[in-house]
């Protein structure tokens, strides 16, 4: 452990910018760089977890590194870190890096092959990278304010028969493709149908409704999202009921209202999608009362992890 | 141009494993690299091509830069370098190498965003990277000797109205699930079906089958292959007809012969798929034809682009 938490060279960097853990050494985050022959990149076989930073303490550490761990799981790779050290390099990349708020991601890629190894991935060797960068919202902060204008893009989610979603990766080609959408229509951001027509998420957030007072997210197609869990459990703390059924675009602009949920960002209140305006076109109650209650928590230090900035 | 073809700092370099071409610099292959925050890693937004050199001369370079030039317009990137230009990098990158065979990669990332920067994919600034590197077979020419054996995939193909496979790209979490059904089932490699049963590609390659002495190759889901073009336009050279159109798993259970296509390999016949012997357990006699054929074009010189090694 000693070798992952002091390292030799540290004085010789500047980490304000964010730190990172990148090939067994610690570097300022914009230094930390994947192989173009790592299949983490050219066949994007990686999986990641995101954790945020609040006020320095993690929220709900465990559960993103639990997750984390099913993901690795699931595309069988293995890295030498158990959870102990996980944790305690992405504590070391948030205390060089000083930030007391930031947006920790850890990743593992599969590798780079041998020469003349044959195309199996058992054969090869995963690689592990951390880092810890000033905190990112998802959408902006004065979009939140106003209530996000969403759309409900045509591109399809890639579909669980392809790629599971509940194993968070890279897969991207299709919000990037909703994202141009978004761009073209002028408006925040977007929700993704599945092949049959039921909502499924966003480019890094989930998504809920609510109708007559109910808290709805889709069942299926979608990331089980920790700040998704953190909203049932705060559904539960409020006596706000909730539940997971599929739901279809014509729930949605049916509904009283929409938000979304993301590490990045929290809760995050929208007021339009498509042409419909929801709410008197401002976040809704039951959404602002979900997010401030969601601050409170970490106010409160709930689910909080203390990071010794040394 | 200059800055392009006679950099400095070249001599302090071991080019001998590969040479690429990377923040606009000349570097060896294995230390060209990707952040982890540009997008096409942590989003897997990025097209790229393949061209091969055999005997000192790329295969149908100007094909595959206007696949690259039509990918890149796909995705609404822009580098600023012009085809010319482009040619002339992957030349460089191919010379520095002093390799006769290789395998020669271009590629667009959408970038890393600025700090604070909306999601929004247009305000980007793409990269561009290349590299040459030993030819690869993505088949090894022992396998290929003896036909592989390959197997249907149960995992889907990632549809076209979620990510478009005519552009080229590193979505792989698919064809990576096949390749763990590969090895699980102790075979060489897989062909993936859509959604709706039909045959799409593999791993990296185009599939054909032979029937009745007719090739047919699936008429959707798949690449647009360089060589797959290639095979097309051998068949018109040496009379064999030839056709595109939606195949089943049966279909390919009861060919006469089945291979595949790729610039890493060229066309590559199997000998099995599933339970199912093929050509009496080794390549067929069609794909042997076409097989040979293509390799004699390169000794011809068709369709080369010399490379003078200077």
């Amino acid at each position: 452990m000693n070798k992952l938490t002091t390292p030799q060279t540290l004085t010789e960097h500047d980490f304000s910018k964010g730190a990172a853990f990148a090939m067994d050494a610690y570097v300022p985050a914009d230094q930390a760089s994947v192989s173009v022959m790592d299949w983490g990149f050219n066949k994007s076989d990686v999986t990641y977890d995101v954790v945020h930073v609040w006020d320095g303490a993690f929220f709900r550490l465990d559960q993103h590194l639990s997750r984390f761990e099913r993901s690795m799981a699931g595309l069988r790779m293995k890295i030498p870190y158990d959870r102990d050290e996980i944790r305690e390099i992405l504590t070391t990349c948030v205390r060089l890096s000083g930030l007391r708020r930031a947006y920790v991601a850890m990743l593992t890629t599969r590798g780079v092959p041998l020469p003349g190894m044959p195309r199996k991935p058992s054969l090869m060797t995963n690689r592990f990278y951390a880092y810890a960068i000033p905190w990112i919202d998802v959408i902006s902060p004065e979009v939140q304010e106003r209530g996000a204008h969403l759309i409900i893009a045509k591109t399809e989610r890639i579909p669980p028969e392809s790629v599971d979603p509940t194993i968070k990766n890279y897969h991207w080609g299709d919000m990037i493709g909703a994202l141009f959408e978004v761009e073209d229509a002028g408006a925040d951001n977007a929700v993704l149908l599945d092949r049959d027509g039921f909502v499924t998420e966003g480019p890094g957030f989930n998504v809920f409704m609510v109708r007559d007072g109910k808290v709805c997210s889709p069942d299926r197609g979608a990331l089980e999202g920790i700040t998704r869990q953190t909203v049932f459990d705060l559904c539960d703390a409020l006596a706000i009921p909730f539940e997971t059924r599929p739901i279809t675009s014509d729930d949605l602009h049916a509904a009283d209202e929409i938000f979304t949920s993301t590490t990045a960002g929290g809760i995050m209140p929208a007021a339009r999608i498509d042409g419909t305006i929801l709410s008197n076109d401002r976040p809704g109650p039951v959404s602002v009362r979900l997010k401030e209650t969601y601050w409170q928590w970490h106010r409160e230090g709930r689910d909080a992890t203390k990071i010794d900035y040394g």
